[in-house]
């Protein structure tokens, strides 16, 4: 174990990678040594776990939480990746405090900024919203660092957005790192990130976003499949195909859940609503037609009825690679005869795998706590060699 | 305080008990050395915090909670439980997460277990269910943990379910020890457990249960007392017997007040719902004939109208050991011209032991504490002794 | 900066003040040196978080809050406060508690006192009942550890009543010794302390009586401007005469904004309700008659827009001294053209001070880790020195 900490210690010195001051919103626009940094971090962070060395940090300092949507995995990770750090965490209730009463965002970022070391958020169900209240956060906490009405600069980690879901993406990639023995013995695998049926509809498209634009820089073969019209969004598209150019994989689209399995070595069948029926949805519900929000809900049940053979079934299982394919899913996934009578995967193809998804579930706040130091440290590496060094115990044993 | 310690230190090393790797969820199912471990490690814990010397051994942790039901107090003693031992709590909220969502409860179990080293759980309003879904957490953990899903084992701890209320009945045992002197000074003490006129209906059932299935273990006589029909589940009551034969002390049922107070050392008047009402209750909110509940509550309460005389009335108290028996309650008590017309007790008895149960109560989050302890070391003797050895002040004096 | 923390903590010495037992809940109770006292505990917590010097304290313990109105800034300041010290943040949600329930207010402190430092309490609503209840949750705690139900005795600290707002006078009082340069400079400063339109009703008076009730303590010419109506309660009115006559300030009440703002050196315009309306609306809420509460809001909305003309424009700024009064709130404000159509204070008002406003109320959880310090330690100045002395990091850098 210790063996194995330093050598990850010595390879994330050498990146000479930080965030500092600065926030983590989108994979795509961190550059490969950063990524490779983070996922480093939070590598070196369970092992400490793993070792009983204690990961804490911070003396005192809050890590403040704003969920604009329903989250258990992501609020428990955002809150033990910061108890890792020893950050106490708070989560500003909306509802509770005054911001109804017309209070500006950059006006409560400062507020909830005063003594916290990092602002997480969650904010996923408006397309086109989402990314820009994260920037407008960072923004107005980078004007009162700036004129001194805040003593430091707090970070911002996006636990969700409507691009991207950044968390989620580097832990499934931790996963496979994991899974597979190394992030380079990714090149060369392939992954298909195809849409799945479900019985309900708006899920948000921020994971197959977060997957293609993170898992083409590592020299995968990625493949998106979806029924016609349930496309993403454009930017992270382009950064996929970019990414495959640079990194030597591949990025492509077809049309079913068949072509996309055929040999992958990993599948991640997952629902989302199609960007367009996102983006009429936030039309409808800032324009407070509520009326029209059951028709499009009707409309878009209907529409996805039309595919419920997209359904991760063994008989498609037995296209990938060996039959044996990785699967994958950020949880909770819809299961055929489980928790619903149609759903993403079928029950004995979700349950061969279903302790894996909790591993790769398990990655999740040591990737936070990673995100964290990296935007808290100009030497996040020191910083990490330091504890290693002090070898404190985490608890009796 | 400091012999008194080492004294105590010394019977608990004697005892050699651990839970690790356990829960705790019915006293019933420990063996009585355990009961007495828990019982001194949380007398020691409070020796601890009157002597300034920190009881931090984590540092860092979670201890995660779940309360499907209010709570006040045990909340609160779960939390400063949790604080005295240096874990962060945070509460799963099923309304704000995603748990409706059709999220299987072992999933869940494992997603808040990544971290945490306690999961507490309050469960008590469904008949046949509480303890059924602490034992299914359990199991979960147990799974994870065995496929390294999980890195660690969290542990369950019974925050009130329908069987048990562990946490409440240990920290009553606490207070009988404090106010007789000594665990060994209750042999032969009459203990009078019970039921009390209360304007509300549906009190859980888990306070008596807890009690006759706790205090028939230290050669304590029990006397259970209630009218017709507000039976007990069976469980405990087969406890009871089997556990006053092997303690010496004994176990008897009687069907009037009165009687059970008669020569009584220890006064415990409290409502309950009668098993089967809770068992249809339970029935009914399942198939969601809501229409059937307000019936249930009537016939109940017009039930519970003709035994209005079940108050603990001055009176009363003088039928008991010289006048002077220890009244008890878990709180909130309903009394007599206070929080109610015609309630469980007289205000003038009431009144004049308050502080009494107010102390009763203040052993609670050292009982959780010690619970935790438990639970989590194999040599917690060794862990507390550690922790007095280091005589690190809790806080500036 | 350590050579000004050493002569901030000579000061504090030599004043040698503490509060410790007691509790914080009106400025106008305390002493001078008292309040010089918290206001330079929180200057030199100020400047330890500056120079990166641990303000940790307590190595477990609680701080427990009860809001029963909304607050996003004065949460957060309680919660970051406390964290400064090494306290884990609770509050108790009457919601989900089981308060409802008849409970006793005298009961409920006990049970949320057992390890907690600090109760920290916003009740600002109800006019006449928020400083009682602060008083009865006060007595009841005073009763406990008299009667060692509890082994200490926690403070309460007010964080909003219906009299006085402690923690948001003293961190403007912060604010102003800041801006001015030391307490000493705001001896003959002007400060008005004014009225203001806003599109609502109902706010508590909470803030003005306390700016002038703590603001006439320090030599300043305090002047008091509303509406002929619009009047505050008598305590701190009376208060504000007596200490501007002890101090060698002055205070005064005049009709008219711009009468006030005549060479101010300091504008605090907010909107307030008629103390006569916010009883009146008291009297409804208890008595339940919730027809009324309509119309009172009716006829209070009715009567405040005849005085629309009170709104801090650049017109009216500049009879101010100079044209260069400092702008104060308490935030949030009702900003004309940006919360709401006609406001509080003109939009370019606002945002000339916008910083400030943000700066000023940065210094509040500062002030309530003073207040508890106080009320913690027979000798606070001692435990800051110590740590200044130990000059732990807070976290690495």
């Amino acid at each position: 174990m210790t063996t194995d900490i330093h050598s990850k210690l010595e390879k994330l010195a050498a990146l000479q990678k930080t965030l500092v001051n600065g926030d983590f919103l989108l994979t795509w626009k961190q550059d490969e040594a950063t990524l490779r940094a983070v996922l480093l971090g939070a590598q070196i962070l369970e092992d400490m776990v793993k070792a009983n060395i204690s990961t804490r940090v911070f003396d005192t300092g809050l890590g403040l939480s704003i969920f604009r949507d329903k989250s258990t995995r992501t609020r428990y990770a955002f809150r033990s990746g910061c108890n890792l750090l020893g950050l106490m965490t708070e989560e500003l209730d909306e509802s509770t405090s005054q911001i109804a009463h017309g209070e500006t965002v950059r006006e409560t970022a400062t507020m909830i900024g005063f003594l916290s070391e990092v602002i997480g958020i969650r904010d996923d169900m408006f397309l086109g919203e989402g990314h820009a209240y994260m920037k407008e956060v960072s923004a107005s906490l980078d004007e009162s660092f700036k004129e001194k009405a805040l003593g430091h600069r707090p970070a911002v980690v996006n636990l969700q957005c409507d691009l991207d879901h950044p968390t989620q993406a580097m832990a499934d990639l931790a996963h496979l790192a994991d899974h597979f023995g190394g992030l380079d013995n990714l090149r060369g695998k392939k992954l298909a990130m195809t849409w799945a049926y479900s019985p309900s509809y708006g899920k948000p498209l921020s994971v197959p976003q977060g997957i293609i634009g993170l898992m083409t820089r590592f020299g995968m073969d990625v493949t998106l499949a979806h029924p016609e019209g349930y496309d993403l969004v454009d930017e992270p598209i382009e950064a996929a195909k970019r990414f495959s150019k640079e990194s030597g994989g591949s990025f492509k689209q077809v049309g079913s859940m068949k072509e996309a399995f055929a040999g992958a070595d990993i599948v991640y069948p997952k629902s989302w609503a199609p960007a367009a029926v996102m983006r009429e949805r936030t039309r409808i519900l800032r324009a407070r037609e509520n009326a029209k929000l059951a028709d499009l809900e009707k409309q878009a049940l209907a529409n996805n009825a039309k595919f419920k053979d997209w359904e991760c079934t063994e008989e498609l299982m037995k296209g990938t690679k060996d039959g044996k394919a990785l699967y994958m899913h950020c949880l909770p996934a819809d299961v055929t005869d489980v928790s619903c009578k149609e759903g993403e995967v079928a029950k004995s193809v979700f349950d061969r795998y279903r302790l894996d998804t909790y591993r790769e579930a398990g990655h999740k706040p040591f990737v936070i706590a990673s995100m964290i130091m990296h935007t808290r440290f100009g030497k996040p590496w020191d910083v990490l060699k330091n504890l290693v060094a002090a070898n404190k115990p985490r608890r009796p044993v």
